[in-house]
């Protein structure tokens, strides 16, 4: 390595260069502090043996230099002192040098302080490189980690534009839904909208998994399931005579997408969903369910009781049948549809906030307004999980009369 | 901290703990080398002081014994000796001491050397903990980073089923395409099939921007057009009863994807298209360009040709109009589509391969088979960009009859 070596006597800095260059070392010399400190700053020098009187700056004085400016990098520095009495060594070492040989020195002496020298800050470099390297792995990781996730959250301000309006009310029926997906994207998706001036429909499809690929189908589903789309689904050819709900066939629409989504070779995009169609005038309800968690009905005073019905996953088997049910909404009653992401949100001691606790939650706050209801149940999901991340999908579509 | 005092002689050991204990430290103690190995066995101690001369094993021995054993840290061992000679300090630095101290002691000097051992251990303490937190943080990156890609893999594995079969052949036409989405998903997408026994529809989109968000609209997009309903939006009423090419329009079809998709306050999620349908008996074909780039058609043994024609993009502007433009496929012409990630895709010099350099190849190639061409293209583009990875999606359709 290159060593600097600091004396004023030339002819002792002689000696000693030709000592250090056996040792296999390069070296740089200076016969005073001052011209020390300038081949410091200007060079990656880190072992420094110096003499300790010079004029203008002497030994410790240079040392106290270093150890001042030189923060970059660590510098040792042996002191070569011709003072045997132990004050000037203390004096030394104090200063801040490493160690110190006392002139007239054993080249063994030198040798061996030159190699623990070295050895040290080998040590040091070898620390400080590994550092370097982790450094630059981790600020490349973070850059590629970062630009995933804006592009992940662009994504999911893609998916949050398809999300019907928050408190809505269509004729008498008020709407609120939870939207929380587990990692900016979902695969749950909701939706509702009028299809014919007495209809609302209304969904709520959580694509099997979670993350990208669901979010992906869940996204496609949900541009599929258009307003139109859905009323030329689901109003039969008699509608446009009857106009009445009991022409409207969600297990049409149902059992079409199950044909236009089964592929026998690939049944990993299933999805469940819960479909339904309110009478506007009547408070008359139609639903559906393909494999999706049971639905909630709470009459007004009353409490919460499921709603059940027959219905395969779409996408899971060939020849499957769905089953309507019918249902009347009177002023004060809702109907709840969530997703398994918030029956399934287990807490800490891996326990799941479960059917049990969806039915306490809507015994216990479900009398109140539905603008209400959505808040409260998000705040008691996020103290269940310790938390505002979820491992699945959470989502919840409310309508009350 | 914690120092290890090693000597063989009680009186002495005394002192030096009184010593130690005065400047701040606690301190473990053992008569000779092999006590005090079993200690820094069992222990997390870096800093000893040893003396010499010692029953069974001395102090250069148990000095060699640390550096031999106690590899997972660094031990700053001082050397305590009431040998005054030169030699004997020699001996012990080569043994592996990194400091030494002559006996009868200055206490003054046991403090200096010992504030010099604990300032090089908290350097290497302050590296290595900072080490650590670096190798934790990019663990936990790493690890969030692979979840991402492996969630980015299988929405790319979802993506890619709705790709077309390579090499398909439709009555006398021969269908091949390149697909290399930048980043694992495209917001490019492709596709041709049979809307009918006479006609073959095919397309190929690029939605702005690359990356998740777009890809989601291209996975949407590509799931929409399935043949059932390009066929319901190309076909004009009268098509049922002349099913001639007169009465297919794309053009129709455009304007009602640019009606679905276009929302005044927000045109970010615009996208490109060029659509075709072929009739299979006569070859005759018709295209529509909504903003793409433009086609090429090589005839056969002739130059490759851009066609040119009008058309908006998808979603940027409320009323468009589309032309369509007519030509016809003899046998061993070739239609290409492509989106500009084939023609802006930049080299090292940022110069693009560009409409020239497309030209050129299809000059230089065009004449063979379409399944050579495609794999030639893509050599051609990696050499170009010289890797695999493009910065924005890759696309082509070769149609050749």
């Amino acid at each position: 390595m290159e060593i600097l070596l600091v004396d004023d006597f030339e002819e002792a800095l002689f000696v000693l260069k030709n000592l250090v260059r056996q040792l296999g070392h390069t070296t740089l010399t200076a016969n005073d502090g001052n011209e020390a400190m300038k081949i410091m700053r200007n060079s990656n020098i880190s072992l420094v043996i110096t003499d300790w009187e010079m004029p203008g700056m002497n030994g410790t004085e240079l040392i106290k230099a270093i150890r001042n400016e030189i923060t970059s990098r660590y510098v040792y520095i042996i002191m070569l002192t011709a003072k045997g009495g132990r004050s000037e060594i203390v004096e030394g070492l104090e200063a801040g040098a490493d160690d110190f040989i006392v002139k007239p020195f054993n080249p063994q002496e030198l040798k061996v302080r030159v190699a623990n020298g070295e050895r040290i800050l080998q040590l040091e470099k070898n620390l400080a490189e590994k550092n370097l390297i982790l450094e630059v792995a981790n600020e490349k990781l973070t850059a590629a980690y970062q630009q995933i996730q804006r592009d992940l959250e662009a994504a999911a301000a893609l998916q949050q534009k398809l999300l019907p309006r928050q408190n809505a009310v269509i004729g008498n029926y008020a709407f609120d839904w939870l939207f929380l997906p587990s990692k900016f994207i979902a695969g749950d998706i909701l939706n509702f909208y009028q299809i014919h001036e007495n209809y609302i429909a209304f969904y709520l499809l959580d694509v099997a998994g979670h993350g990208i690929p669901s979010a992906m189908l869940s996204f496609s589903l949900s541009q599929m399931f258009t307003a139109e789309a859905a009323a030329s689904r689901i109003l039969t050819p008699e509608f446009r005579n009857t106009q009445s709900l009991e022409n409207i066939s969600i297990e049409n629409f149902l059992s079409h997408l199950n044909t236009a989504f089964f592929k026998p070779e690939d049944t990993s995009g299933f999805f469940t969903i819960l479909f339904g169609v309110i009478e506007i005038s009547s408070g008359r309800v139609k639903i559906a369910r393909a494999g999706h968690t049971l639905p909630l009905l709470i009459r007004k005073g009353g409490e919460a009781t499921f709603i059940k019905s027959k219905g395969m996953p779409i996408g899971i088997l060939d020849a499957v049948t769905f089953e309507e049910h019918h249902l009347e909404l009177y002023e004060g009653d809702k109907l709840i549809i969530y997703s398994d992401g918030i029956t399934e949100c287990a807490n800490g001691a891996d326990q799941m906030f479960g059917t049990d606790g969806l039915v306490r939650f809507m015994d216990f706050y479900g009398k109140g307004e539905v603008k209400n209801l959505i808040p409260l149940l998000k705040d008691s999901l996020i103290r269940w999980k310790g938390g505002q991340e979820f491992n699945d999908d959470v989502s919840m579509l409310i309508v009350s009369r």
